[in-house]
């Protein structure tokens, strides 16, 4: 590892005793700041042996910002045009992106911090569900914007869909396609997707009087196409089965069809099959998946986009954004 | 953008008038370097101000060094269990691991470079083919290893697998299976994958005594679906049609077994399809595709254990890796 002597906002923060992102005004938006509080920093910095020459300057000009983006879980393929939307937002505004996978739980939002600090993020976006205190503790460090998951308490911004209303009209157009045995496969309950999803389905359901028993909500702890296979071919195997799925992910979608068509049972005759997302496997299976289709890509661009008002704003309240879905009518339902 | 006075290895180079390479040896390992070039670098270190204190020495010690990962395009799920194994083995070293999107081409090399200064990268790791000139360029600011790409002239090290081999022996499994039509779905020829399957699949071909129009040769400019999708179906509606597809992409071979079955022709029966690499997706069609496996996250994982020992002990000769490929027979051949 290479040794440096480095200056980091963090370490003038610490120094004048205020947040890392009251320097970062101080350097960028002073007129933001009070008289003293700039003195304080101003101080600070130079007690650091912080200087900035032109020479410098110049040579810094060079140094495009980095925006990190954290993801979950690297293999979930939902991701991939997530990630492509905040690129294309990034590129053009003349932003590295840099990715980096991590749950971000009580245990490893420490690493990830020390990551924030040590690249000098300008920013960062953060495709997982965070505790208020951690959003909280990176918040100060840089700016943030959620993406896909959020924190609902937190007051923090963020871009994502209305994942009960989805839901709900996924589960009411298999209502209306006269099925009334509807199981659900959906993922980890540590995520807001699964959460508002089953809400969404059950609502629906409660209006159409339907009940179903309890072990037809299928909760797996991955996006994982053999968990699904697996605990459809199990409801299957049984004489009071479901004639139609909902499935929080096309993966799980093309696992109940697969094990549908396994048992003997025909798509969509038989069986229908409604997945979410509407990523490019939904078009490969057949038959084809009909999918509730997440706007992914805008929902990446937007979310960088948010990220760098900003970054060039501090003081700017931005309103968070909930985008359509739509439900896309194919051939398993 | 945050505006910090930062001594970089970059700076201390230029100043010395040495490689970043060296200065790095100099701080890491200065029993590899000659006497009179360590005190050429700290004299530039004096002069540019740098000191490393005890207490800075310190808090940098909590500091993760980083690997970037670059690969060429973020929409190829191919990518997802190699960076998988990569992230596997920076992790277990106390690294992080951070990916970055780029073609790494004459236009963006630069960038990338400048990217590697910036975060003081302790090593990279390319998924794409590079031109000798930019890896020498990019070799004088870091270690490097080439994965899955690489550039067979610039004597650098890669983890990779034996292309030819593989095409080669999924061809042959396609011609005793009977198969005397057998036509080739490539994919961008700046890939050395798609020369070198081109290569094996034709040299097959040829010990049987075999030749195919030269259209039977399909040479898409990206991995898609669709594309794949229409090309497929151009090639079946004419009178003298493949009796087998050798695709270099799961994806390809999904959408020919889709195009193949929306023309009433049976896979494998009529047609036959062989795909390549063995990604979740070649399970999930119907019928579950025939397909040469590669050892994706193993690649990724031996990459990254590669540069890890070449950090560690820079003047090592480290040996490059052809990893074995496995034709795994499922029902579409």
């Amino acid at each position: 590892m290479i040794e440096m002597r480095k200056i980091t906002v963090a370490s003038i923060a610490k120094q004048a005793g205020v947040s890392p992102a009251t320097v970062s005004r101080v350097l960028n938006h002073r007129e933001l700041v009070k008289e003293d509080t700039i003195q304080c920093v101003e101080e600070a910095m130079r007690e650091l042996g912080y200087r900035l020459g032109r020479k410098e300057q110049e040579e810094k000009g060079t140094e495009k910002p980095i925006i990190l983006l954290n993801i979950p879980g690297v293999d979930n393929v939902f991701y991939l045009d997530v990630i492509k939307g905040a690129r294309i937002s990034a590129k053009a505004h003349g932003y590295h992106l840099l990715l980096h996978e991590s749950p971000l739980s009580r245990g490893t939002i420490q690493d990830f911090c020390e990551l924030v600090v040590q690249v000098e993020a300008a920013g960062v976006i953060l495709l997982n569900k965070v505790s208020e205190e951690s959003l909280q503790k990176l918040n100060a460090l840089t700016p943030l914007v959620q993406c896909c998951e959020y924190n609902e308490n937190a007051h923090m911004p963020y871009v994502s869909i209305d994942d009960f209303k989805a839901a709900e009209t996924a589960a009411q157009y298999l209502l209306s396609s006269g099925r009334n045995k509807i199981a659900m496969i959906n993922g980890p309950g540590t995520f807001n997707y699964s959460v508002h999803r089953q809400e969404g389905f059950l609502y629906a359901l409660k209006n159409a009087d339907i009940t179903i028993p309890r072990q037809w909500v299928l909760q797996l702890p991955e996006i994982s196409y053999e968990m699904a296979y697996a605990a459809v071919s199990r409801l299957l195997k049984s004489e009071s089965r479901p004639n139609a799925f909902f499935a929080v992910s096309d993966v799980f979608a093309a696992a109940a069809v697969k094990a549908v068509k396994k048992y003997g049972f025909r798509v969509p005759e038989d069986i229908m099959v409604v997945g979410f997302d509407n990523i490019d496997l939904s078009i490969m299976t057949s038959p084809a998946i009909t999918t509730v289709s997440q706007p992914r890509q805008q929902m990446g661009y937007a979310a960088c986009e948010m990220l760098l008002e900003i970054i060039d704003n501090p003081m700017t309240e931005v309103k968070s954004i909930i985008l359509d879905t739509e439900l896309i009518v194919r051939e398993t339902a």
